[in-house]
């Protein structure tokens, strides 16, 4: 890439970030509801101490660091870079403050531009970039994160009039067959990709047929009315379990008020619309729905193979695979080597990208991952049988 | 009380509470991790919701509320007014801001005062007072709470340098002797008091001394270093328990740096003073201290028998008296009634008062009362034999 | 006491452990459901072990122990004599046999009465006398543990005709009334007691009435069918979230089957008699319903000062008083010391006696106590205005 | 299969259950210590009861239940065949006794010897070899599960001398290379195999190599005196959890006497033993092992695509496969469909078969499941590359 080009795409990127909190207030910043999510004065701070501490540190001769404790504060799973804070008290952080967040980025941001105009080495150039899709896993984080904790609250804040996740039509329909063969799975090119897609590698798929839509709301609420949450015999044990521990009944955001399901979105409480694509729900959820209808869900080879005959885009669909590594997966060595291959158990891969994910981030080789019981990203269910 | 200084009070009380805030950013107003304390935006809400709901609702004529989603969100145990947010998950709402509350209180405000010069009904009067005090107590919680979550930020954030609530020196010595004999217990007179402290009655004491004086922290670093917190001959067995599922090894706030004891203060981190009054402290490890020494807590009607001849009122001091009515004690009917009288088992009683309580709040009748594991409140050690 | 006399008493308790035994089959030695209660074997190896461990060691010349194992896995709460088996693996242990376990009681009875028949030392003859009180309170907890391990299973066994510790009806009515005055509480005379009932002294009470009978089945039932269950206001705060959280709505052992209410008892599942003494309840059950009858519970103090008018004995009758010392008390020294003095804090006191406790064992200062959610015990209610 | 030596398989299969049980004393029947063990009596009951209720109730005219508690009492997962009791609570159930237990399943051989002289439909025949299938695996459970429990007991019982799972060696060593290509994976044939083996179907392999020996623990002590359980940096992130939550520092069972290592063992304690096969360990470990060693973990097609040119069958080996459905893996209709199916999540597959594995019981297709943190099955380590 030129070094331009590069560095307007850093550019973006920073300035994504900041264009996702406009809307917001100081009081958003902080919360932690659960521990799972972030929040947004995290995100927004980790992903500059990525460039910092992974970039600058090394790069940039005679760096000063902003502030011996943003090292500690915002580090998030990295153990090779020395103590964290406990990611459980993210929410209990006042201090620093937002506006000195806001200032952290702007050093940061000026150092990186200025060492982007005199160094053009191949691993700064790579590690740039690195840095750049990091930061836009955390935008897609960011905003989903914040609907969350946002969704505590009893009167429904509104993050932004006509900004809406969630409210898309399937714009097509039908089945289609991928013939039995070896295909092969993994990135390839030059383009940048994640650690945990490489190694392309065969497979040996069985014919299949993938549905060329995803479930809707008006599908879903078939099974909810067909009893699905009620009956066993549709779900795994442990999702059965986690169903009746939770006192689960609709997909998450979901509420009954007065006869009518209504869900919490970005602009707030709105009535759930019969055509809108499916989302927030669990693998558990997925693989009942799937069970019910005598269909199932496909694996992360079928939809790679097929991805390219796909419209897909609009949500992270759930597959029945569990994330592994690929043959000659190798972690690699230091704290980016702690990126991926740390969670490769009971977690299950989601394909595809959401209505969050920032444009140019997708890929047809990309392996989200969560663990089955998570609800919060903006999953949905694509059928094969 | 003449009713223009009555609405001085008022206002002195209402202005104290923002005072308070003064130091803080809006970022601090916002997080609660632990369930035991409230951010100070709910202390500011939940005061001011008090005047709302119990006075102007009922007093002021066709009252417009200032905002339908305040009850709901800052009403506090009162079961009898309806629904309420989920104490624990106070931290999480974002909204309404900061700026919204200021507004809600000067609306509160205008309307009290505006209600005051016109009514000086003795029910109104009564009530008025009853929400200053009630005031007065969150001022005290909202300071302790706040410490206790900025403790939590390893940067040891400064609320203001200057204001120190535990930098107190013992000013007197030795025991107080007081005769066997019936003392009469319980509020007596005219003044503003709360129901838990009524019914006047008699108890039997029999002879016993009091010391003067509260111990200090080179006292409680005596025990420490005789292995007071290893030693299980000290400590109850609920104590011993607590001591170790929670690994306690010194009060609250106190770290080991470098082989010196520091604490965290209001001011940032400082060396623990060994002339100051110990604070921060458990029943359990007042009761262990109290072993340890061959002596005892003393009761809270031996406190209050003695209180005349005491100086006290820098620290709140654990008594080995439960928190249970006196005799004919009433819960009064409706929310009012759920003040006290719903705590009256598994607490231990609180005699004195502490730096954080707002001039005027203390009283020698006062039962202030926590469970026995609480130590964020500034707890003493007054012994007895 | 005469030593002939003091073997007698030793042997008729020792027996009447094995008796209460006599209809168990080995299976049901065994299980511990709950941390609170233990195995029937534990009890038996346990009040054993007391006699081994604090008098054969001591007094009889050249004890040979009978096992080196039995120390560690049948000590209890005495942390002075050395590291014992958790307390919540009771029920784990299927070694030492049942029948290892008689031949122990076998040995250490052996020996007991070989140096009964030698030393009449005074403090041996104290000692033996702490150990039958000992095992005496184990009798009674053996077979109140044991009836809550039965309960869980849900083919209701039985454990023998006949008897039934529950079927009692009340044979008074009215109400006692107490003057004013200054009374003695505590133990006096020479006879066997607890250290915590030691410290005879004065207690001013003012006039009370309490009443002569207990509540019975049919007075609770009028309270659950009032909706007492279902009504926070009759509730402390904490035994409110006890009735939420474990979503109580009867007492212990109740069950509703097609509408009317039953009780596991130790003769099997039983219709609930409307004029047989309530039981199993819980303090915060006994408050809830005092207060719904606009009445209270007695002080221990109360209870004591009007015991000798008051005919009781059939139930343990929870006290509106914690369980705290006496004025002067002090803990004994060594592992006896551990026996009371530990458990000062967060319970409430029972007075009265079981149909579960051993004749001879109750006496009117008897200070019963325990946690106020526990209901597995014989308690009831006696109320006071 | 000839009907005669069906007959004599069953008998062979229920005689073995009732012999792994000779050594146990009635105590050892009851204690159910962890939720994830069952007690003897329960495993003896069960694998009755499964043949009453999927054959007796079916196929044996006007058959009398032995009674009507042991359906309740005895069912596991079998969700459509009514409630049953919770899984938890199996440790508490003293009744029936073991006595009636052993009753239970003479009255059971006793009418399936009856039929099968008398009925040889071939639905019948495969439902008997279904039962056996499943009697097997719970003969493997019962005596894991035993040595689970008794290994809780500090005086390390011994279940039998010269019983021993654990001594085995290795006999073989070196690498097995297998090359690229397309494999058949699955169950062919025509002998018992379960639902999750069907779907015979093809995988791509590349090419691979595969150990032919298993880890000894003089391996894992080498790892161990590495600081492996020490170094965050060889294991998966929930793995890393798990090791700091539990504080594991070795197998399980094994510890540290006087600086040597033992281990308990049905024979009880025992010094570990260097050039044996290490077994106890969890799939975190394998796979921390594997990454310290610069290896892997073979998935479970390779395992499968080798084993005819390994030596396997001492240990339940961990591959780095999730548990998760075959291609065209379907789960039966009704009760017997709750087999397997319902665990295809979170899980990690084991291949091979452990010296608990009743003979006839293992085969190269078999797919065993646990969560990867289990340990009390007799899992080890073989390493690929």
């Amino acid at each position: 890439m030129i070094m331009s080009e590069l560095l307007q795409l850093y550019k973006n990127t920073r300035s994504h970030s900041v264009a996702l909190c406009e809307p917001l207030e100081i009081e958003d910043y902080i919360p932690q509801p659960v521990d799972f999510a972030s929040p947004p004065k995290w995100h927004l701070s980790h992903s500059t101490w990525f460039f910092e501490e992974m970039i600058l540190k090394k790069f940039f001769k005679n760096y000063k660091i902003f502030h011996p404790h943003f090292s500690f504060l915002f580090n998030s799973y990295y153990q090779t870079v020395g103590e964290r804070a406990i990611r459980t008290e993210r929410g209990t952080m006042t201090r620093p403050t937002v506006a000195e967040v806001y200032k952290y980025r702007q050093y940061v941001d000026a150092h990186i531009e200025k060492l982007l105009q005199e160094n053009n080495a191949p691993e700064l150039q790579e590690l740039i970039i690195l840095g750049i899709n990091h930061e836009q896993q955390h935008q897609e984080l960011l905003i989903t994160d914040l609907k969350h904790t946002l969704s505590y609250n009893p009167i429904h804040p509104v993050y932004k009039e006509g900004f809406n996740l969630t409210a898309q039509k399937n714009e097509v329909e039908g089945w289609l067959k991928i013939p039995e063969g070896i295909y092969e799975i993994g990135f390839e090119g030059e383009g940048f990709h994640f650690d945990n897609e490489e190694g392309r590698h065969k497979v040996f798929l069985h014919e299949f047929e993938i549905s060329k839509s995803l479930v809707t709301n008006a599908d879903f609420l078939e099974f909810m009315e067909a009893g699905g949450y009620e009956n066993f015999k549709y779900w795994l044990d442990e999702g059965w379990n986690w169903v009746n521990e939770n006192q689960i009944n609709s997909p998450l955001y979901w509420e009954e008020i007065e006869g009518k399901w209504c869900s919490y979105t970005l602009e707030g409480l709105k009535l759930i619309e019969p055509d809108h694509i499916l989302t927030h729900i669990s693998f558990y959820e997925a693989q009942a729905f799937a069970t019910w209808k005598g269909l199932r869900l496909p694996t992360e080879f079928e939809w790679e193979a097929a991805a390219d005959q796909l419209k897909w885009g609009k949500r992270w669909e759930w597959t029945y695979s569990a994330y592994l590594p690929y043959p000659k997966f190798k972690i690699a060595e230091g704290a980016v080597g702690e990126y991926n291959g740390k969670f490769m158990v009971s977690q299950m891969v989601l394909r595809g990208a959401s209505t969050a994910t920032p444009k140019g981030h997708e890929r047809k080789t990309y392996r989200n991952f969560f663990q089955p019981k998570y609800r919060w990203q903006l999953t949905g269910i694509r059928l094969a049988k």
